[in-house]
């Protein structure tokens, strides 16, 4: 396999040097050695994330802790935000745990509005909202921060459950200050990790929500992963340490950008591909105002061959991806998320060009 | 962190070359590149495991797997097998998860007989059977072989799972011809690969059932992994690449020593922890007959320091562990699997006695 750069939603490129650190040695996950890891992950966490709430790192991808929300925080009824594949997902697995679900749902390219939450909120008790940050299908931020305020104002009990997999670390998200009870992100993506870790971040009214939800199950149980943390500084189950290493120093490398640099970089190169698709006579599909900083999906309203690009650009050393889902044919995606620079997208772009030039 | 040598019962002792492995670049997971390198994966342990059954890997520790198996694959009521603190888990894991756990219950140290089982399976049905192959806490091994032709004959409807998380890859399992209904093991035990990533097997039987059982859930749903992997040889959700890596390379070189000889040598290095420990006047903790080949639980009748031990050991580059949960101040705990060669074990058998003379 050649080596080529990835501008996809995730896994996103990974730096030599933090592929590098995964082939540390094993040590044991009940030895003192890996307690100190996993306390100065958390704390470095704590620090990146700039919350109070407890946070907790599983072995397995996101798509797992969606299922683990569920599980430990709703007993019976929630209410689902669906704008894309994703947050549609979401509302499958809720639906597979056995919990009732109703839907807001907007067409594929919008946005979930404050105002259709406030609608829904005051029709009907819900134990918990789920909503997507960041629709990585359909390249759309919703409006959280205006979101949970409408919850917080309408509705205080409901729980806020937050999908944030494509843009925790990569778009500002005021966890403690927006009541964010529990909201995750797997490490591929704005992490700039390889895959296999969640990030979960969950408040203490949430964990008092477990407390009397039944049949959380043993390996996402929030509250036994509190208790080992608690008492040992461990996971109740191995985890994945050489992923750990490298989230150790990822970390380091995070706290060094800066979180406000590192948002801004997204924003910048968000905008330098968006001006680019425009200037260029493509549209995007989502809706103006809610366009995502770290996912561009591009309409391909000018009926270019798209799985010949991507075939191409392949063998310029370069990855994007084709349209998710039902947009697989109507839509291309460009990822902008992670480590990647300002210098790097210019350079994807410039090949692009230079391909249909 | 100085690097020592891991004769614990898992994470186990990982080769250079094979950590090395992990740090190859990132590949997006919907791209051709993968497909094809998790379906060699699936067909390398085809060929390891000798078995026709359905194979899936999962992202996640094998404590994930153990509730994966009993949401997939029981609707109501199941026989549980307990003789130690992992077996034990499993019933617990069942209970969480809503399960009508039954237990068969014998004293630590002793092994699950077949006339146990036909006479709990004479008096009632149960959907499903949960056997812990290899009692990691006890260094039991349970005649596996024996108990499955008790279940096949007594109460063929009855499913047989199996926790084989620290035997599989290490001391033999004839899955097909033993009628094993679902077997699982995390790689980081026999294996010897970093942990993070868990092997699944599957009857088809098993997989009928799923079909019939409610509440599987997504992340761990055996139907869904199958589908993803008949349609595009993917898994569901995002999976940890750099240990797919790790995992690929690691089937190389577990077929090149050949299956029959890895048998073999963990038998041998077994015998040697044996032997060396009664000459030496310690009292082994498992019941006669049913000492395990991957790891030699020690009673510490001779009153030693283990505490001491332990670190003794630490200082000249070794890792091996006390006794686990409420064995912990009776035993202490060698582990022998993996890739680890009987002169590493005569190595660290001459270490502790160095120390003690």
């Amino acid at each position: 396999m050649e080596k080529r750069k990835l501008f996809i939603p995730g896994p996103t490129e990974v730096r030599e040097e933090v592929l590098e650190v995964q082939r540390k040695w094993m040590i044991g996950h009940r030895e003192k050695d890996f307690s100190e890891l996993y306390e100065r992950i958390i704390n470095k966490l704590r620090k990146v994330f700039n919350t109070k709430n407890e946070i907790m790192v599983f072995t397995s991808s996101a798509t797992g802790v969606m299922e683990g929300s569920v599980r430990n925080l709703i007993n019976d009824k929630l209410l689902s935000t669906i704008c894309g594949a994703f947050s549609k997902r979401w509302a499958e697995i809720a639906e597979r745990c056995g919990k009732k679900v109703e839907k807001i749902e907007v067409e594929w390219g919008k946005a979930i509005k404050p105002e259709m939450v406030e609608k829904e909120l005051k029709k009907e008790n819900y134990e918990a909202i789920l909503i997507t940050h960041n629709e990585t299908s359909t390249g759309i931020t919703n409006p959280l921060k205006e979101i949970s305020e409408v919850v917080k104002n309408v509705s205080p009990d409901t729980l806020i459950l937050v999908d944030a997999v494509s843009s925790l670390a990569g778009i500002k998200i005021d966890i403690d200050e927006w009541g964010i009870d529990c909201i995750f992100a797997s490490v591929q993506k704005c992490f700039a990790l390889p895959p296999g870790l969640t990030v979960c971040i969950i408040s203490e009214k949430a964990l008092k929500k477990a407390e009397k939800v039944k049949g959380r199950g043993y390996y996402f149980d929030f509250l036994l992963m509190k208790k080992y943390f608690d008492e040992r500084k461990q996971t109740p189950a191995t985890p994945a340490i050489s992923l750990l290493y490298a989230l150790d120093y990822q970390l380091n490398r995070m706290l060094e950008e800066g979180m406000e640099q590192r948002f801004r970089r997204h924003k910048e190169m968000a905008e330098k591909v968006r001006n680019w698709a425009l200037n260029k006579g493509f549209e995007l599909f989502p809706e103006k105002g809610y366009e995502s900083n770290t996912v561009t999906v591009i309409k391909n309203n000018k009926n270019i061959d798209v799985p010949g690009l991507i075939n191409n650009l392949k063998h310029r050393g370069f990855t994007i991806a084709n349209g998710y889902g039902k947009l697989k044919n109507i839509t291309f995606r460009i990822g902008h998320m992670g480590d990647l620079t300002v210098a790097e997208i210019e350079e994807l772009l410039k090949n692009i060009e230079n391909l249909y030039n």
